[in-house]
């Protein structure tokens, strides 16, 4: 999914899709981390050496709770939620700011009733995220405001 | 406007501030090639080695016309306007994308009587903006789009 090259002009199209970026949604089966989310690439630029993402999630959805070394720079855009960034979890409105350090477990909740969608910067060159173990998912729900939002 | 080690979380306030974001109008006299403009820098993150700038000009504002080695990533937010990039002139609104490729010429205004924001992702690290010499304007101005575009 290179944009490099992309035309100067690409216009947005309803429903959060762009002439010329591949709508991706994320295959689940019985056993994936996340729920009802989608992909789009808006920029993939060398020269810049950041990509610049939207995901979506249905009304319910979620994206997979995980961490990783490569920081994240978020702005939110359509509908609401919950986020969890480390240890605190906030409704989300669009065009909030979630700032994602490195190493912080982090997950979006689609938790009302409606989409939720956001933009997503990072690297070019990022490591894998990383899943919790049993153990770091029990330590997370120790906190109830973190349990309450795990369990949606 | 080191924002390295934000809060994880950043509301926006009405009007298109943030929370924990200076907001920065751009100085002007007689000879400014802009108008009616400012910046917030939403994001600077070493890690990443980008920024996520929040531009906006008021109704009538421009910024200015100008070219670089460095390559801009564009989403418009908020009202709508006119760009131009390279030999291009277009109308955009929210959400639409922009990719300004290296030395191309560019330039928003806001001709439709509103506002006109957006993002601009870029790198840390980049050369500075060239101003067009007389005979490059002149070059610009020989497409009849250009130059009704530039003329406000």
């Amino acid at each position: 999914m290179d944009h490099e090259g992309s035309p100067p002009f690409r216009a947005v199209q309803p429903g959060f899709r762009w002439d010329g970026v591949a709508y991706m949604p994320y295959k689940q089966d019985g056993s994936a981390p996340f729920k009802d989310i989608s992909r789009q690439v808006l920029f993939h630029e060398h020269d810049l050496n950041c990509e610049l993402r939207y995901f979506e999630m249905d009304a319910g959805g979620y994206s997979t709770l995980e961490r990783h070394e490569h920081a994240h720079a978020v702005m939110i855009l359509r509908g609401s939620g919950q986020c969890l960034v480390g240890d605190e979890v906030r409704p989300v409105k669009p065009f909030d700011l979630v700032s994602i350090p490195s190493l912080a477990w982090h997950q979006f909740r689609a938790t009302a009733g409606e989409p939720l969608g956001f933009l997503c910067m990072v690297n070019v060159l990022r490591d894998k995220p990383q899943l919790p173990s049993e153990e770091e998912l029990a330590a997370l729900k120790e906190r109830p405001a973190i349990a309450r939002f795990l369990e949606g």
